[in-house]
């Protein structure tokens, strides 16, 4: 069985030459597979298409990759499977070729191992901050230094997951997750226009009618009064953070509702 | 001949789970070699160790690089070696594992064409911004989106370099390079504390004990209403700029005689 495939032949390295490795010139997606199928499969392909139009890449071959995942994936219970698409090799230092043509890679991960969602994240603030880039803001790119320094702090912490703010002092993201907030007003989200990354999970939850998820600025005070923290992120669904620092919350009514439309959601595709 | 060494070993490749790919978590040098010398070897690895101290890597082993870097030169007459520094593989996703083995590589590349600096450089301002991220401000770090969007934008204008600003509108540096300007007070550079890249041959500059270069934050106004307009790195010296979008300026002394300075080190060093 192919666990690698890059360019469509079952291989493991790729030339040092590569603007993935010298530049971090490229995207990825991680996507969850459930019995040969992945509910976000379509999220996915949406953001990587925008991904590859913002960084001046040829649309991707969806039909290509989906047969590409397939067959790494199998019908297996469940697993995980990574694409990452560079722009290749050549053009003139950091100036890209005119006409690149772009590494394709598809890997079959393990699947991530069952955690402690239920009991609750215990997560903190990041004193790393994350920097304004609207023309990367949003995208899954390979430039990922920021989430690597804020995962250093996280792993010193001895936490499950980092809230990051901007600059300005505004909640944007966790590290492997978006976040949610349940308020006094309703459920908010951080916009993402400037930095974040625009979470397949968090795009599914905002279509969702039954569900009305705010998109707002939100400062590290606002974070701290509300009712109840969860992180979305496509892998793991939707979890409840339960400590904050010094500061703690039990799962509460929000959560459970989204986990339960989410569980709907993940079955709905399984049958 | 060996044109490539990884770790050692001769070798074109690097696994697909390296850290440098999969987020740009690694440093990188670029080093020009002259009849088996690189004059500025040692500010290249002060650099480079600075860059390992802030990501929270092992400080590089500078008597491996320089042996590795050496045997790959060779006694020619020019040569260009780039390093590579990742956090190499493991690690739970973005979290770095706690005691990560680097992988090394050592590459020789070809010494970049002659081109059009005693004639002066056509430079551009760009559009994309370089955001504020004190936390790798200053380091040659493999996360560089921001600069091929920026090389993008310069193919695409037909220039030789672009001028990078950061969110406030303030000059940082050219896509390839650092900038100084003469101005009626004298040669400023801006400073790099939050975003940009500490040059090797502007931080040579900056030693020069007859030239006194002021650090500090230049508008664009002031650059565009500057005498003379240079770049300086370390592959290619010190060069004019002699086209600004619409503005044009002559080589003028002040870039005579630091590319005088430029030489002198280069022969001293080549002796």
């Amino acid at each position: 069985m192919n666990k690698n495939l890059i360019n469509g032949i079952s291989a493991d390295r790729i030339g040092i030459d590569d603007r993935g490795l010298r530049y971090g010139d490229g995207l990825f997606e991680t996507i969850a597979f459930s019995a040969g199928r992945a509910s976000l499969w379509d999220r996915h392909m949406s953001r990587l298409t925008e991904g590859c139009l913002r960084l001046g890449l040829d649309e991707p071959d969806r039909d290509l990759l989906s047969a590409e995942a397939n067959l790494l994936a199998g019908p297996h219970d469940r697993a995980v499977i990574r694409i990452i698409l560079t722009r290749g090799t050549g053009g003139k230092g950091y100036i890209p070729p005119e006409t690149p043509r772009l590494t394709r890679i598809v890997q079959c991960l393990d699947a991530p191992p069952e955690d402690a969602g239920p009991q609750g994240l215990r997560a903190f603030w990041c004193s790393i901050r994350l920097a304004d880039q609207p023309a990367l803001a949003g995208l899954k790119h390979l430039n990922r230094l920021e989430q690597v320094l804020a995962g250093d702090e996280c792993r010193r912490a001895g936490c499950d997951e980092g809230f990051l703010m901007n600059g300005a002092g505004e909640l944007i993201e966790a590290i492997h997750s978006n976040v949610v907030i349940a308020t006094d007003s309703g459920l908010v989200t951080p916009v993402l226009d400037r930095c974040g990354v625009q979470g397949v999970g968090l795009a599914w939850l905002m279509d969702q009618p039954d569900v009305t998820v705010e998109q707002r600025r939100i400062d590290r005070s606002e974070v701290e009064q509300a009712r109840e923290w969860m992180v979305i992120n496509s892998l793991r669904g939707i979890r409840p953070v339960t400590r904050l620092d010094g500061l703690e919350r039990q799962p509460g009514p929000a959560c459970r509702q989204l986990q339960e439309l989410w569980n709907h959601m993940m079955d709905d595709h399984a049958a």
